[in-house]
This record gives C-alpha cells, structure tokens and sequence, in this order.
C-alpha cells in the first residue's frame, strides 16, 4: 500500500487554506453583485462561478479516471457515508437542478442579443457540472482514498467550495427577487440589470421579458431556485465526508451496514405516527394556498391570511414539540448502550443540525424582542410571539431527540449484564476502533472484554426481538417528525414570509434591517428542515 | 470515584444549548441597542450583562467552595490547559479592566441625576465579576472536575457566554464611537443618548459631560475598550478549555510540563530576530503616531499618512511573510516527531487561529474587489492592493507556521531509528493516550513499541544536544514574529482606521456597507493577533 502520512492534519491544513482563499472570494463578489450601487455586475459572478465548475468537472474526471486506473487506490469503503437516501435525494435535486438550467438558459436566450453570453454559457457549464458531480458522488461517495492525499483533498475542498459558491449566489439571487416582488419600492436588481444590458447592447424593447414564454421560463426557473440549493448543499455534506475519510484507515469488517428491509417498511409501526403527519401535511399544504392567495388580496384578508398560518404553525410545532419530548422520555428506558465509533458522518450531522437550527433562533429571538418591547399589543403579536417560542422549544427538543437517537446502537444491541463494568466497557468501545485501524502492525492486542464483533454478540443482535413497542413508538415519532419537517420546509422554501406581511418587526427594526436578518438566517432555517428530513429518515430505519 | 458518564456527547449538548440561547438573546438586545432607530435602549443592555454577570460570579463562589469541600471532586489536572503566559495575560488585562470601571463609574456619576441607576451599577458589578473570575481561572485551569458533571458544564458555559455577551458589547460600543467620531454625521450614538436621558430626567444642561474630568474620564475608558475586550476572549479560550476538561480522564504521569528556564530566557537566540523585531516595533509606533496625527490634520496630509502607513506595513507584513516562510523550510529538515496527543488547548488555539483570520482575510480582498474593479488607479490604489495581498499572504503563512509547531513533540525528542516502523510508530502515539486513560480498568494492554514515557527515552530528551541551530532559529522567528504582532495589534486596536480615511472602498461600497463590513471583521483580525501572540510566546518556549 502507499506510505501512511505522518500528519495528516498538514495535509488537511493547505486543502482548508484553499478553500478559505476561494471562498472568501467568491462571496465577496456575489454579495457585491448583489448591491445596486457597487460597480460589480453579476456577470462578473457568473464568470466565476462557470470557471469554478469547470475547474472542478475537470478535476472530478481525473480523479474518477485516476481511480478507476490504480486498482490499490481505495482500499477501504466507509460504511456509514452516502447512504442510500442521501445519493436518492441528491439525484432527485440534480434533475431539478437540470430542469432550472434549460429554464434559464430559455428565459436568456429569449432576449440573447442585449446579453453578455456568460449568462447562457453559465446554466450550460451548470448542467455539465451537476450531470458529472451527481455521477461522482454516486460512484465514490463511500471512498477512503489513499493516492495523491494532498492533491485529493485539495480537489475535494475546491469542488466543495463551488458548491458552497453556487449555493450563496442562489440564495442572494432568490432573496433579492423575494425582495424585490414583496416590496415595489427600491431593493431590486432586475430593473437595473436589464437596463445596464440595454445600455450596452442594442435596443431597449427587445431587451425585457414580454413574450409568454418568457415569462413562464422567469416563473419557473425562480421556483425551482429550492431544489438547486438543497442540491448544492447535499452535495457539500457528501464531499465533505469524503475529505473527512481521504486517508483513512478502517477495518475491513467495521461497521454494521443498516440495510433497509422495503417489504416491512410501514409493518412496525402503530400507524398512528404517519396517519397523523400526514393530515397535518394536507392540511398544512391548504392553509399554504390559501396564505399565498389571500396574502396577495388587499390588507384585511392579510391579517386574516396571518391568522391563519400562525394558528396552523402553532398547533403543528405544538405537536412536535411534544413528540419529541415523549421520544426523549422514551429514550431514558432504553438500554442499548451507547455507540461511541468515531463517524465523520454522524458528526458533520450533528454539527449541521445545530448549526443550521441557528438561523431559525435568531430569527425568532429578534421577533421576541420586538413583539415584548413594541408597544402595540393585539392578537396577532400574541400569536406571533407563541410562534417564535414555540419555534425555539421545537427545534431545541427536536434536536436533543434527533442526536440522541444517532449514537444509539443497532436495534437490539443491549448492553451486558454486568453493572459494574458498564463504565469500563464504554471506553473499551471507544478505544478498540484506532486499534483496529493498525493492519500492517503485528497483531492487535484484545482488550480484557470481548470485541463487539463477537460471535456470540452478532447472534444476540439476530435474535433479539423485533417489534417491541419502543422501537415502534420510534418508528412512529420519526415518520410523524419527519411529515412535519416536510411541510415546514415547503412554506418558506415555496416563498411565504409572513416575516414581511406581519408588520410588527418591519416597523420595529426598520425594513432593510429586518430584511437583512431574514434574508441571512432564513436560508439556514430552511436547510435545517431539509437536513432534519434526511436525518430523521435514518433515524427511522436505525430504531 | 464518582461513576463514569454513559455518553458524554449527551451531557455536553445540554450546555451548549443553554449556550446558545441565552448568547442569542443578548445578541438581539445588543445588536438592536446599537441601532438608533429600534426602540431597544442601552440601558436594557446593560441590565441583561448586570444580570449575566451577577448569576456567573455567584456560581464561580458555588464552584470554588464546592470543589473546596468535596475533596475528590478533581483527580486529574490537565498540563496544557492556562499556561502561566495565559494567566499572567489575564491578570494583566484583567486589571485595565478595574481602571476602565473605574472610568466608567467616574464618567456616568459625573451627570447620575439623570442617567438610569443600571448606568453606575454596571461597571461596578462588573468590577467585581472581573476579580471572581480572574481568581478562579487561576486557581483552577487545569481542573478536569468529575463531580457534578452536568451543573457544572452549565455553569462553565453559562460564564463563556457572559464574556462573549460582554465582547459583543464592548465591540459594538466601540464600533458606533469610531464611526462617530470618524464621520459627524449621523451613525452616533451618544448624542441621542443623552437627549433621550435629558428627556426623561431633569435639566438640559446638568447632563452633558462638559467638566474636565468627565471628558478625561470619557476619553479614557475608550482608549481601556482593547484590553477589557482581550479580557473577555482570554477568559472565554480558559473556560471552553475547562469546559472540554469536564469529566476527563487523564493518566497521572502524563503530560511533559515545558519549564520555562527564566535564566536561559535569551540566551539561545542569535539576537537576529529579537533585534529586527524591536527596531520594526519602534518604527512601527512612530508611524503609528505620525499616522493619527496626520489624518486629523487636513486633506493633502491624510494622503501622505496613508503612504507612510501603508509603506510601513508592506514593509512590515513582506518580511513577516518571508520570515515564516523559512520557519517552515526549516521544518522540512526536522526530525523530530508529530505530537498526536489528544489536547483541547491545542485544538482551541488552531481553530481560533483560522478562524480568527477569516476577518482579516475578508476585508483583504473586499479591498482587492473594490481596487481591481474601481477605476481610480493611482499610487494609493496599488499601495492598497499590495498591503491587502500581503497580509493574505502574512495570515496564511503565519498560521501554517504556528500550527506545526504547536504540533511538534517536544524539544529533543527524536524519532527511532528504524524508517520502516515510522508509519506504525505515529499511530502507537496516536493510541496509547486513551489506552492510558483506563485507570479502573485491569493492567493496560502494551502495544509492541516501547511507550515514550520509557526511562531510555527521558535520558534522551535530558542528554539532546540543546541548542542546535535549528532551535536557535526558530526561537528567533518566533520572537521577531511576535514582536510584529504586537505592533500591529497596537495599530488597530487603537484606533488606526486607514479603512476609512482612504477613499477608495468606501466610494466603492457606500459607507454604511463599507462600515458594516469593517466594523464586523476589523474585531476578529484584532483579536488574531492578540491570539497570535499567545501562540508565538508557546512556539517560543516549546522549540
């Protein structure tokens, strides 16, 4: 095999300092594209986010011909990295993704004679890199590399930071049209950007969007601006855990593969769970439409339209919050021990669950404050000000539930018999993995108690009982969690923001600063919602 | 001993939620307070840190009179953690602090008939916050506590976010005083804070600071912000330290304490890098000092300060870039061994350098962007890109350097002869540290290398040649790069702002984006060297 590195947080260092550099510049052109008044044009963004995906599909090429050409390169596979539903829900994105290409490459192509051709060029280069990122993952998102380390991570951390680039010139474009259509006032880009174009280019009719087509192509590609950014950023997790795993050394036999069985796939549950967040999802979806319609009407029907979504907002993170309460409580009788193996995955979810679940609680700290130290009190800011509480207990509670059940063990796993060794145990847990990562080293010294990998033990977690009425209760939380997180993650994504219909905070904090608080944090509000699908998914299958 | 935590993970997430909320909270409150236009006044700041800081010193007096009580409550004391340089920092800064509440105290009872009590309360509270926490921090850095373990982390991070809380608030209070008193118009803060203070309280007249000594107390207190703001983050990098050390295990033997021979402190140095760097400090005061009062002067004098300004620093970063360059060549001809023991001070220090750097790193190439793409090219253009280029480039290679001496084994300490064992050899150190860490356990399994805690080993380390001209090398990078940090955080910190007395970014970006953007990096690029600082005098005595 390749010689082992002496340190490997060196390597790691240059491939992070990469990232940093390219980053940084990336977001200081894309939130200068985004001010009217600052003289960088999003061409200039579009230029260097093609650049940044040319780049990267041509390191990817090599590194999947590469790989496909040394045989010895991958020697381990990494269990626990791109499960199924993560590289399913990334395909899933990726052909939206596509969809919002040739969307946008129709709705510029409409008036291609007043534009610069980096605006077509960009949705085409976008395809190809999506088309080659998607395959890449698919293939080799399991990877612990072991050839060119350096050169490996440094490929992975610039392919990472063009996802993380595409994902903020997303978000900025999407918040200045929310912007934009929420207020006629000021704040747009459009305008100004067609009439740059008609500056330079020829004249100014055949530059604005007036056919049909045209305009639905602006409609479209502007709804499918959810599915790009959840793209970008599962593919972030996906590349970050295969940096995380170059040069990683593991067991041939380590870790259990959780395998779906689809034949009993709702069979363990009460029903109850999924029955009810599934009312919840219909009913969530109606007061969705009827927001969205009313909040369109005249001001009456809007805080008619307001009531209406606090009122349902309420009831469902009621609910939740509740839920994944008794799921903790649950969790206190539980006996499986602990799983204490080190998990790059697990911990970048962790890390992102609590990370992400800060743009929700800032938002809502700041709507607390105006609504506490406002003086105008009615019902709507009572309902705001449950809202926002509510909101901070149920991702709060949520998330102890959702960590908590990632490090329990396999479904029947108990622990020993022995009390009084349960301490020592946990750290024999802990400890034996960095041993198992010594193959070339003579023989691996056994610790006192027996490995987990016993015989004895795998029998005991085959024949454990299945369908005892904790694992079931389980099962049915996280189905109901999960249908929850769904709708929840629909309403902002697919553009409500009572945050501006509501007038409280606007008046409160004024709207620029209020718009930029919303427009910063929301984005991670949603990819929370998003991430806490795919995270309570496996913990469904893992109970 | 106590029992051993199941899952420890559980244990600190509870803490850090509480972190995080409370810290949220009074990012609000604070973030609204400095903004004239939101209805959150300064006095409700003050009141959420006068409680803050109450709750946090009564349990500092809970803490210590507990662990005084219960005599087995810390079994283990961790060698890295608050090293004296860190304590002594704390102290010292500790103390600007008392002398900047006694400003404070001063400047607010200068016109108390006016002014809410919480205005005199706070800095008197936070008097006494200050000599709590300061003695506590001494006395118990090093604990690893095994008594409850739950409060106790609570505690710890409930005294992490009061500093943090106190930082935020010292950095925007500072932050709204520059931009009064570099641009008068509007962005203030103290006049509508007396008039509000006027309007509720009595005369005009008594409540405007206009005697001598309010003014010298005023001036004061903001030249005291630096270090009261240095305070907080040294106490914050202690008790996440001490927060990480709760519930450790740790072998008694372990750990190499590095001794500061006080006699020798010098002594192994080519006088090189002490000398170069004391005549760029001097220098560097004197530029500083010609600077400020230049760019109060009149316009043509602005232009020729930011000259020798930025001259000075080109110079400055140039030679520190190159310096740091030839520390890590020299590394590449070292041999002694990677240091993989697992250390949370170690860990801590690296992550603030990187992070830390982002601020700097982020204004660095929004002036690139803005000279780049602005059409004014003249000698203070290419004078501001250079300085920009070159302090990304400083940054980079001055934490690369940094962190691989941090990660270097102590001095003398060899690898084994024998190449092909290497690879195995560095795991071996990976692997022993938590297999030490299982006291209660039967007799330690040995691994097929001898551990480095060997008698044969520590005669090596003893009879190492000292004073190689490695060693002497090194040394000498480090103090001369210890010395340029220095000054430039004595550049910043006092009020050196070349960010707005040139003109090209802030015609670029429009002031109140360009001061949003300085006004939120300028504080982490601080603190960078600040932490630079502490890291270099460690580089220093370890190599």
């Amino acid at each position: 095999a390749a010689p082992r590195e002496v340190w490997k947080k060196g390597g790691r260092l240059l491939s992070v300092l990469l990232a940093v550099n390219v980053l940084l510049l990336a977001c200081t052109l894309i939130s200068g594209g985004a001010f009217n008044k600052v003289a960088v044009y999003d061409t200039d963004v579009f230029a260097l986010l093609t650049a940044m995906m040319l780049l990267a599909a041509i390191w990817i090429l090599f590194y999947l011909l590469r790989s496909a050409r040394c045989p010895g390169a991958v020697p381990y596979l990494d269990a626990h990295a791109g499960p199924i539903w993560l590289r399913g829900g990334l395909v899933l994105f990726g052909i939206c993704t596509l969809v919002m290409d040739v969307f946008k490459t129709g709705y510029y192509s409409s008036f291609f004679e007043c534009q610069s051709a980096i605006k077509i060029l960009h949705p085409l280069i976008q395809a190809v890199f999506v088309i080659v990122q998607t395959y890449f993952l698919w293939v080799s998102a399991k990877d612990c590399i072991h050839v060119h380390l350096d050169l490996t991570r440094c490929g992975l951390m610039f392919t990472l930071t063009t996802n993380l680039a595409i994902w903020m010139a997303a978000v900025v474009d999407e918040s200045v049209h929310q912007a934009s259509s929420h207020s006629n006032v000021s704040h747009t880009r459009l305008t100004p950007d067609l009439e740059r174009a008609s500056g330079s280019g020829g004249g100014g009719d055949t530059c604005s969007c007036n056919t049909a087509i045209c305009q639905i192509f602006q409609q479209g590609y502007f709804y499918l601006y959810p599915f790009n950014i959840e793209y970008s950023l599962f593919a972030s997790t996906m590349l970050y855990v295969m940096w995380k795993n170059v040069g990683r050394l593991l067991a041939a036999t380590h870790g259990h593969s959780h395998t779906l069985s689809r034949a009993s796939l709702f069979r363990e549950t009460f029903f109850a769970g999924p029955i009810l967040g599934l009312i919840l999802f219909v009913v969530g979806l109606a007061v969705f439409i009827i927001y969205e319609v009313q909040v369109s009407g005249e001001r009456g029907r809007t805080e008619q339209a307001l009531v209406t979504y606090y009122s349902f907002n309420i009831v469902c993170l009621g609910l939740m919050t509740l839920v994944s309460l008794s799921g903790s409580v649950i969790y206190r009788f539980d006996r499986r021990a602990m799983d204490h193996h080190k998990n790059p995955t697990r911990t970048l979810d962790v890390a992102l669950l609590m990370g992400a679940a800060l743009g929700q609680y800032a938002i809502s700290y700041y709507s607390i404050v105006a609504v506490v130290v406002g003086t105008p009190r009615d019902l709507l800011g009572a309902l705001n000000l449950a809202h926002a509480l509510l909101m901070i207990a149920q991702h709060t509670f949520q998330n102890v539930f959702i960590i908590e059940s990632l490090h329990r063990g396999p479904p029947g796993e108990e622990p020993r018999e022995s009390p009084p060794k349960e301490s020592c145990q946990g750290l024999t847990f802990a400890n034996l993995d960095p041993l198992h990562t010594l193959p070339a080293c003579p023989p691996t010294p056994r610790l006192v108690n027996p490995s987990p990998a016993d015989p004895q033990e795998a029998m005991a977690i085959i024949l454990a009982p299945r369908g005892h009425w904790r694992r079931r209760c389980l099962k049915d939380i996280s189905l109901f969690l999960l249908l929850c997180n769904v709708i929840l993650w629909i309403m902002p994504a697919f553009g409500a923001r009572p945050h501006f219909s509501n007038t409280v905070e606007v008046e409160f904090y004024g709207y620029s600063l209020w718009a930029a608080i919303v427009n910063i944090c929301l984005p991670f509000g949603i990819f929370y919602r998003m991430h806490a699908v795919s995270s309570l998914l496996e913990v469904y299958v893992l109970s």
